[in-house]
């Protein structure tokens, strides 16, 4: 069975908690929600932030809300060249022994001792979604793409959930890797 | 049939013709060796230029001897991010309508009208090798990488030459997609 899946790039950003937000930009502040992703409950705010990884500092991370229990820093290996560090390729939310990082606003600052990783490729999949097309959480398939620089991404975990539609997430490096810029199409190879 | 290959990731560097040279380093200039890359006629030069890409431009880009016909300067899809100019994906030395690049050294500089190129993923294979692998000159294929990132590269395309040894050359995008730092290794999917 071949499965069309539309397949989306994501860029660096960060995934921020309460106390973080607060400490950043002022108690009880309020993320301006700028952007609705593809995903339902995630947004693009009109935040950003400047990241310290390492010996390197990036200075506009965007913000995606809403917010987590844990800040997250999400970079591509690529942008880690030159910060002395190497992160960890980790699921979202998987979190422990991954890498610190300084996240820094104009009015103030935060240094975590875990947070910073490179995200790991993964499918999201609505629960019905998932009955559809016979997935069930965390199975791990392969998704293939098309043109000059078409590849087969191996080990794919899709994530199941009632908040989540049916998309592939990538990073930049395997966005280019794969001559997709932003947004492309995938057959998951079952 | 299934073939071990090495995977060599190449970060941006320049490849270089006499005339260029001379007008960044002088009448008579000889690049100078400092190190031998696998292809037994290829090596990195202690010489670097700053190259200017649309709106970008990279300090140090090192020049890859011997010699060319005609130079050619290889980046990243990454490294093109903010230049406002996005390089056509080409096998070394297809240059018809790549894309303008400036060259500067100390001495001077150089205005090219063509010859800023992504590199496209291929296989470097002698000619004795290719005999025995049963691969022929422009034969396409994919090639399989192992681990957390691994994936399936198609669309590798067989170059064969006297003066090969059999190695896979990809961009840093790649490497990065693929888990790949430096150097790494495939199988050949027959």
């Amino acid at each position: 069975m071949q499965i069309k899946i539309p397949i989306e790039v994501s860029g660096r950003h960060i995934h921020i908690s309460k106390k973080d937000l607060e400490t950043l930009f002022g108690e009880g502040y309020q993320l301006n929600k700028i952007k609705q992703l593809s995903q339902p409950e995630e947004f693009a705010c009109e935040e950003f932030v400047k990241v310290e990884v390492g010996a390197k500092s990036f200075e506009k991370v965007r913000i995606v809300g809403p917010l987590r229990e844990e800040t997250q820093v999400e970079i591509s290996l690529t942008d880690a060249v030159g910060s002395g560090i190497v992160p960890p390729v980790r699921l979202s939310g998987d979190l422990e022994d991954s890498l610190p990082v300084i996240i820094v606003s104009p009015k103030g600052s935060v240094e975590l001792q875990q947070g910073l990783i490179v995200a790991k490729r993964h499918i999201h999949c609505a629960t019905t979604e998932a009955e559809e097309l016979g997935f069930k959480n965390n199975d791990v398939v392969s998704v293939k793409t098309e043109g000059e620089r078409g590849l087969i991404f191996d080990n794919v975990i899709v994530r199941v959930s009632d908040n989540y539609k049916l998309a592939m997430h990538i990073d930049t490096d395997e966005g280019n890797a794969a001559g997709i810029n932003k947004i492309g199409e995938g057959i998951i190879l079952k």
